[in-house]
């Protein structure tokens, strides 16, 4: 697919089905300068929409780069307060969001001192956290393709590395179909089935077990099993991530024991990368965080505050999607983090547990980050209360 | 000068010298997404000043003209709070600034309704003349060439319009110099010089006669004249504009009579064009606006609130500069600006007067909107309280 036919079919579906804008809302647009031309795409297809206001933020990762170069260590957490209050009245004015990702520049940060690296999260910001838990604005994630992340998911290529990368966006966001909210609409129903009747099992724990990885993650006694759509406060469903092939809730903080291996490189949202992780929890909190590449970057930001080593996050990912079966590494944690099971340090969701006392235990956290861990030959298994173990996921195949 | 350059030299002037950025400062960069390899060389730059934080804000004018074209009218005017809070907390927060000016996409707007255009300022913004008269941040503008701009200064060329505006850029903001400091340091004495000479003078009025134009502009009794340099309320000097070759002061607000005719077109900051303006005034207040082009924008932005009618700021340029013997429409406020006298519609400076009592009779508006009225053929004249003419610029040199 040609990159200006997906760029109009992404911002049509980004608007319309991902973050559901509706009339006289404000859309709240958070971009790399390099994502341009779907930002304007998607402020063309929100003020069609009957749009109030769109609020493009282009964050730029160079800028970033100088930061973590030069400025006085001290001053590396600073964020200023204007941006926070942004997030905040967006909130207020139940705003629609759309995140745009794929980074421009990917690598940019390898040559820079992890530990400086790690102190600063922007784009992150941790009122982004209570918003989505307030759930007052409906928001959507979506990929972009530039050149710099092409080159980095196809490299050594004949020129073509961008039109590789744009056709397998177009397959996997389901743009490739006659009507791709339809094929989204079918998926879906899959995923929230699943979701439904994981909950109605009501597991204490899920087990994962493969090469490298023999983790146990307890539940909390509420924990919901959730898919795809995300619904506000004022009932408008909106579409977090598109793709979405996950089926999630949040875990018990304090019971995660174990190792694990991750099975895809984890990325953060600034580009850089940590490869051949490997991860050991002790009643809940990752006690050694190891990586061929990367594992000081990821410490520093597990060290931000004291939810940064729980989990937040247990999500399952059947083998039915269509990020899994491309085998491509997308170093992107939207489209990787589909291709298989995955659990995140940090914060939790307190929409994902029925109960208010549950809600209460929920990790808090500024800091939320996925790694994959999953894939067919890792087994999922779910535990009973009575310590019974029933198949979950077996060569990738739901056996609930 | 190849534009890598032209980036680098036009960082640290600016960084160092026009906005004088002091370590510990936040700065908050304007621009355009075509301007990012400026705005990553002054984050460069401020960083190794010790800037606290580089707050870099993209204002996409394809964004705006979606909301142009397509938004509900009712809403046009509508800025989100925290557009405005945030500069507010520059001020209150003693940050620097950084506009950098060169419409990326010239005439962008040319095709829409300016009724409609007229009603969204942005990225201006009504707290930035707040704060910019509260002396509360040291502030540089400054101008960067991008292919688009270039187009329109030279149009119709052979491929190389944009090393002719990166040439004519370096030449004007001295950076062809070896050391563009002194040769700015070097100017600045001399128009410096000269708005002390007419600060003496205390003129009641100052004419304007020439081709098409007859306009009599009152001064405020302790009205000011003032050249290049500002200074903060705790002290700190900055240069406001880059290049800067004129001498200005804040006028009477209800003392402007006589026609005028505009001797270079009116650029707005979003880049649309007003050509073959003429204004007549009555009692301090534009009461005819006609113009061969864009007549009908500038008549939406005067109406805005009850000063856009009144006279802001009325400034002397002599022959000495570079921009005007270039004889290049720059289609930039900025630089056309400082090619000639001119006289803007709008909020003036309140520390444009020594007075209190007329620091509450300088003008208040949300707009303020240059346009260029002198030339080497338009005879500046001042009147003194006893309605004695004083000759002050004749073909473009100092009387006085």
């Amino acid at each position: 697919m040609d990159v200006d036919e997906l760029t109009r079919r992404l911002a049509e579906l980004a608007i319309a089905f991902g973050a559901n804008v509706q009339p006289g809302q404000i859309v709240f647009v958070q971009a790399e300068p390099d994502h341009a031309p779907l930002v304007r795409a998607l402020a063309d297809e929100a003020y069609r929409r009957g749009a109030k206001f769109v609020d493009a933020f282009y964050f730029d990762p160079q800028v970033k780069r100088a930061r973590i170069a030069l400025a006085d260590e001290e001053t590396l957490d600073f964020v200023p307060p204007w941006y926070s209050d942004r997030i905040l009245a967006l909130g207020d004015e139940r705003a629609a969001r759309v995140w745009v990702t794929g980074a421009s520049r990917p690598g940019l940060f390898d040559d820079l001192d992890p530990g400086r690296a790690g102190r600063d999260l922007m784009p992150r910001l941790k009122e982004t956290g209570k918003i989505v838990n307030d759930r007052t604005t409906n928001w959507t994630i979506v990929p972009y393709p530039t050149e710099g992340w092409a080159q980095q998911v196809h490299p050594g290529g004949n020129g073509d590395a961008l039109q590789r990368l744009t056709d397998e966006l177009a397959h996997v966001l389901r743009l490739d179909e006659d009507d791709p909210v339809a094929a989204w609409q079918e998926r879906f129903r899959d995923t929230r089935s699943a979701a439904a009747r994981l909950t109605e099992r009501r597991f204490d724990a899920v087990r994962f077990d493969g090469p490298g990885t023999e983790l146990t993650v307890g539940l909390l006694p509420s924990s919901r099993w959730a898919a795809a759509t995300f619904e506000t406060v004022d009932g408008l469903e909106h579409k977090p991530n598109l793709p979405s092939e996950e089926v999630f809730t949040t875990p018990d903080p304090t019971r995660a024991d174990g190792h694990v291996t991750a099975t895809k490189p984890l990325v953060f949202s600034d580009g850089s990368v940590v490869r051949g992780l490997t991860v050991r929890f002790e009643g809940g909190r990752a006690v050694e965080i190891d990586a061929d590449e990367g594992a000081a970057n990821l410490q520093a930001r597990v060290a931000k505050d004291d939810g940064g080593r729980a989990l937040g996050e247990v999500a399952l990912v059947d083998r039915e999607g269509r990020i899994g079966p491309l085998g491509t590494v997308f170093y992107d944690t939207l489209l990787d983090e589909n291709a298989a099971s995955h659990i995140a340090l940090g914060s939790g969701f307190g929409f994902s547990v029925e109960d208010d006392a549950d809600a209460e235990r929920v990790n808090q956290s500024a800091i939320h980050i996925d790694f994959m861990i999953g894939g067919e030959d890792v087994d999922v298994t779910g535990i009973t209360r009575e310590a019974d173990e029933v198949p979950v996921l077996r060569g990738g195949a739901w056996q609930v």
